[in-house]
């Protein structure tokens, strides 16, 4: 599978120039000229040339590493991903090195490029906020290095993936809403370049429209996060807008929407009801506590890793496979009248 | 800094065998007998034989990737850590992995073994809680690979480290609650094997003395975490100990303490004022808000980073540098009686 590497010594053959000057060239040397450098990047770039080919070569075995692309550390859910990979990754005699997008496309792609530097055995990676461009995901396939997408997968790419039914459990987590008597349900909605936030914009209007409430898109906020929540409600209030619910895209959005609605006095639930959605670390400490999409995070990343580590040990090719997680509603107080 | 790594060549040379036969010795081959493979393996562990050796003396140059070694991803100062020394990093031109040890001892050996084969510049460590022997941390300084602690040190360790001055904030964090009439002050203490765990201890003891409150350690309990805060509040409770506030080693510790303390109607902070430590983001958000030590994680990220940078691109040695942040005590709801 790793055979078969472009060496430095490839280039320089194809190129007519001594070896040396095509490490140097790819070092920045100052000694080489501009246009040696630039023939010998576009040639390496064109035969997929990677640093540490030789290595691989004499190595010709498993490194026994993977590696995880992630957006924000910082988020529970992703945390508790990151503690079921590395649960069953150990357990098989796997490292696991993290590589942190911050949701940033450029910081991506200097993840993928580190981690085939490192010469990780598979990849597993939930694609930020911000990518809307998919070659380095690509590159790693043309590496012949396995890669499974978790949660934030990119529509029709062809590799393995273990996502939560966003659609369903976003209806699920509306109905409950519906069905403790609200009918003025606002959405907090993620940015729509992504799957799970389209689909969990999805799934609200399809409880609405199930329960013949019929408020199309008016009461569809942009806000992903505790700030834009704060804004979302201001603008809510301001405009003497109607509510008595939110179902938000996740955790922070819907405790900044909290925060910032009881500042003004507005009771929760009796007057606005909320669910969030990943059930984070917070969720049962807010007052009132957070009704709230538990995503099982941990389970998704004992998923994933199994899918990866079948791919990376198996001999052969074979289909794709997608794994479906279904989502529970944990409710508590923001949404539950006593 | 890079020169002089032990190949396969030197191996095979010291024991008379062919680098071949060295090769597969190192890979297990069953074509080696047991004897050969001891043998093999035993000088390779004692002239310290790295893998990508070969790849190494062949760059003679950086693979622009620093590590980080890091307990819990979970925690939100640890993570804030990470946004600072990624934005340092990756502003120089530097990519970074990172490894969890998930306070784990073993995990963190395994961490430092995959940051060495991916031939990192340097590495960034905080101890995991569980570690006491640090030969793996010598290992990397023996790779002539540069090592800066941040947060939580090895005494006596010489290596560059940025930490808050834990004593100090402490002591003040204590001298709050002095200062605000408490008499009965608890300190619900992290582990005292690590040097954080000591100091902040220290740090209440001298508050309280300084105040002529001679308590000792009669109302020090060992909670660290959410669940042995619960534990410690209700020993305390079922013990009739008189307690009218508490300093928790860190603010997770302190919300548990809080809500358990609630949960028996007992008011916050009118009967027990309480102060966490590390300004986590939900500090904002409990009820009443949390009065806690800023740590300046973010802060401590960069000015680690920067430090190992300087050793990275330094062409000489120099002496081991010790940085040394002073924390903010942020007063909140907790611990002001309004």
């Amino acid at each position: 599978m790793k055979k078969g590497f472009v060496t430095i010594k490839d280039i320089a053959w194809e190129l007519k120039v001594s070896p040396s000057t095509v490490s140097r060239a790819l070092k920045d040397h100052p000694d080489i000229s501009g246009e040696t450098k630039r023939a010998v990047n576009e040639l390496a770039e064109k035969l997929n040339y990677q640093p540490n080919a030789v290595a691989l070569s004499l190595k010709q075995q498993r490194s026994n590493t993977i590696g995880i692309i992630i957006p924000e550390i910082v988020h529970y859910f992703f945390s508790s991903v990151i503690s079921g990979i590395e649960d069953v990754a150990y357990e098989a005699g796997f490292n696991v090195i993290i590589c942190q997008s911050n949701e940033m496309a450029n910081r991506e792609k200097a993840n993928v490029k580190t981690l085939l530097a490192s010469q990780v055995d598979g990849i597993l990676v939930s694609v930020s906020k911000e990518t809307k461009d998919f070659s380095h995901l690509e590159k790693i396939l043309k590496n012949k290095v396995p890669l499974i997408f978790y949660d934030r997968i990119v529509p029709g790419f062809l590799a393995d993936q273990v996502i939560i039914d966003d659609f369903d459990a976003a209806c699920r987590a509306t109905r409950h809403l519906v069905d403790s008597g609200r009918k003025r349900i606002a959405h907090f909605a993620g940015p729509q370049n992504l799957l799970i936030g389209q689909q969990r914009k999805e799934g609200y209007k399809k409880a609405l429209e199930d329960a013949g409430i019929h408020l199309g898109e008016t009461l569809v906020y942009n806000a992903d996060n505790f700030e834009k929540a704060r804004l979302a409600v201001l603008k809510i209030l301001e405009s003497g807008t109607d509510i008595d619910g939110i179902f938000a895209v996740n955790d922070l959005t819907a405790i900044g929407a909290m925060q910032t609605l009881q500042k003004r006095g507005i009771k929760i639930p009796n007057e606005v009801a909320i669910v969030g959605f990943s059930d984070g670390r917070f969720s049962g400490i807010t007052d009132p506590t957070l009704t709230s999409v538990d995503q099982h995070g941990y389970e998704m990343g004992t998923v994933a890793t199994r899918m990866l580590l079948k791919r990376i040990l198996s001999k052969e090719d074979y289909p794709c496979e997608t794994k479906v997680l279904h989502a529970n509603l944990i409710v508590r107080g923001s949404s539950q009248v006593s």
